[in-house]
């Protein structure tokens, strides 16, 4: 059959039959959901409502295939007030429907099919699926757990090849929590385009702030993607955008038609992108502390168990943990769930060497400390 | 280079210049735009703001792949009210960003990179630039304006061969109004999956309604595409669906799959639509009473100048005149652009034996027949 996707296994696995199994005998304390709605995490509805006042009224079609003017200006504030700092034109500014139609958007402009691009090996399971619609090939490189999930760099430049188009970047990482703090030899002398994920930068751990990868490797062409989904917990709201710096510039007639031919950011949340960034912070500073708490009680709960170890995040909302005496991701998570607490095993978002568990920093205090000690438990007795 | 549209020439054309000069020196009146917000048709913005007052305390991240079922309901019910009425399962529609968003799925579900789609070979310059996003080729077939710019049968059986994976219908037609009134006997044959923009379903002229192709042609595979941007005149909402027939079915996993993961549509819009179809229907009359005043205004007008003919249209809001006397359209467009009114040529919109002319019949009745009177002036001039 042509059309994408039309090698994948659409039937429900074991884990998730599992899933349905416990739910209707013990139940169990779910550390997998990352939907902060489901967490209590909601934006304060009046700034949003307020913020919409002024709309309805003073409603007009007028396109841009940058995306509003306003929502530009927000967007650029921001980044002026980052340390550091980075300096952004609006014309270097594409408001689109999300970081995912972000990423579509840069897959066709940026290669053909058949070519290839670069993504960690371990990473949210979404590229495939966006690679997929243009025919590209993923090409995984390499995260050293020991050294802090950093970029295996000669695992980067093995994957290279004459149809590598650019390099995906995610910082902080998802799953990992690892934030590039440097630039990096080998992209430097690639010199190819990097397309910079950093839906997680207003979750930071140690650090207050992450440097962005347009300020580390000013001499290449850069694409920086963010939006509201992660940052203001609205992944309903459908904003995301892409940055350019100024090598990037050299791509932007074609983005821009691009943009047009979908236009995908509606003209209500562009409208309130600045009520996002000036009234929002205080929301998104209590989810940052809310995960904070979260991987401090995980780091002291586990500390005095072998059997399991956490490279700290720097940033982002999950956990990754490694698990150690088991083999089988598959059968652990089933072991866990059993025991009444459901996480996702490693795989599915990947390739690590060992055996790992994702588990979301986002969950509601009680339930997440509740489903840690199930984790505990169901570990130190096995 | 790489990447999509890179035989594109982005360089301002004759047109674009001679327009702007227009504009400085003695001003136009333009028939050619079809933003209703130019012409003063403008949504209730009050439905609006009342639609989503229950939004903003009740907003919960809720992801369905299909699309919300309060949008898929009042999408369903739309079409269970329109004659012949068309039954759909909930499950049988997908919520989206927009008709174009809508296509993009479309091209990716049923084709690969090197199939092709058939496409009339004069229609909205918008499927060139989604089928190089998926790297299709887009093979046109022809339309007779003799015959009321019906289908021309055997010219889309000699477009078809091995990796012809779909055929688009645009019905009512842009921009010739034309509206596919029987089943066509070639599709049937063919047995290809139809892809069926109604975007111009709510403006009809001469009949009530636009009969579904999926009721024509219940045999075949059918994906009918609408959406708010037309219908509603709410463009920047962005809102649109696919509603599948029962042999069409057999794509669902894989569309539920697609659509996931972009979950383009935004949460608002679609809380909203159920309002839309409630209480919008009196100003999408108001739009098509105008849209039909004129067309009656463009057919008198033209009646005693043989230089101008018009196939009366079906539906839809554009107006596609043949002129007769000139070769060249750049050069007509040109000479009405120096007596003050700016129309597009008909080669915008491809390819059609003799000289076209395209006019929106959505503007603003003062401005519309002050346009005309110039349009009248300058050919009969000439
Ligand atoms: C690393 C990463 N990038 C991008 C996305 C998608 O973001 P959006 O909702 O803006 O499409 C996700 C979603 O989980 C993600 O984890
Ligand atoms: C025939 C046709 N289909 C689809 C579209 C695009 O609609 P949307 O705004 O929903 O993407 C247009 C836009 O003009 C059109 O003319």
């Amino acid at each position: 059959m042509p059309g994408v996707y039309d090698d994948l296994d659409l039937s429900p696995n074991e884990l998730e039959l599992a899933r349905l199994h416990q739910q209707a005998s013990g139940g169990y304390v779910d550390l997998s959901s990352s939907n902060p709605t489901e967490h209590g995490l909601i934006f304060p509805p009046q700034v949003l409502q307020q913020a919409a006042e002024g709309f309805w009224a003073s409603r007009r079609y007028a396109p841009d295939p940058h995306g509003s003017a306003t929502a530009r200006a927000a967007v650029a504030a921001y980044y002026a007030g980052r340390t550091p700092a980075l300096h952004l034109e609006l014309d270097d500014l594409f408001i689109t429907a999300s970081t995912s139609e972000a990423y579509a958007l840069l897959f066709a402009l940026l290669a053909d099919p058949g070519d290839n691009l670069l993504a960690p090996g371990l990473c949210y399971p979404l590229f495939e699926y966006l690679a997929a619609l243009r025919d590209l090939e993923l090409r995984p490189y390499q995260l050293c757990e020991e050294d802090g999930w950093r970029i295996d760099e000669a695992s980067l430049r093995d994957a290279v090849d004459q149809r590598t188009r650019a390099i995906l970047l995610i910082s902080p990482h998802n799953p990992t929590g690892s934030v590039i703090q440097q630039p990096v030899a080998v992209l430097r002398e690639l010199g190819l385009p990097l397309i910079c994920d950093e839906v997680f930068a207003a979750f930071t751990y140690a650090q207050p702030h992450v440097p962005p990868l347009a300020a580390l490797h000013p001499e290449l062409p850069v694409f920086t993607l963010n939006g509201i989904s992660k940052f203001f917990a609205l992944p309903d709201l459908k904003l995301g955008w892409i940055a350019l710096n100024p090598p990037a510039r050299h791509f932007l007639p074609r983005l821009e038609l691009l943009n047009d031919t979908f236009l995908g950011a509606n003209s209500l949340t562009q409208y309130l992108a600045p009520a996002l960034f000036a009234q929002g912070m205080d929301f998104v500073n209590a989810m940052v502390a809310r995960v904070r708490a979260n991987v401090d009680l995980f780091i002291a709960t586990i500390r005095q168990a072998p059997q399991i170890t956490l490279r700290p995040p720097d940033g982002g909302y999950y956990l990754f943990p490694a698990v150690h005496g088991w083999e089988d991701e598959d059968a652990l998570v089933l072991h866990l769930l059993a025991h009444g607490v459901l996480v996702h095993p490693g795989y599915f978002y990947g390739e690590a060497a060992g055996t790992h568990l994702l588990i979301s920093a986002l969950t509601e205090p009680t339930q997440f400390a509740d489903g840690l000690t199930r984790l505990m438990q169901a570990l130190t007795r096995s």
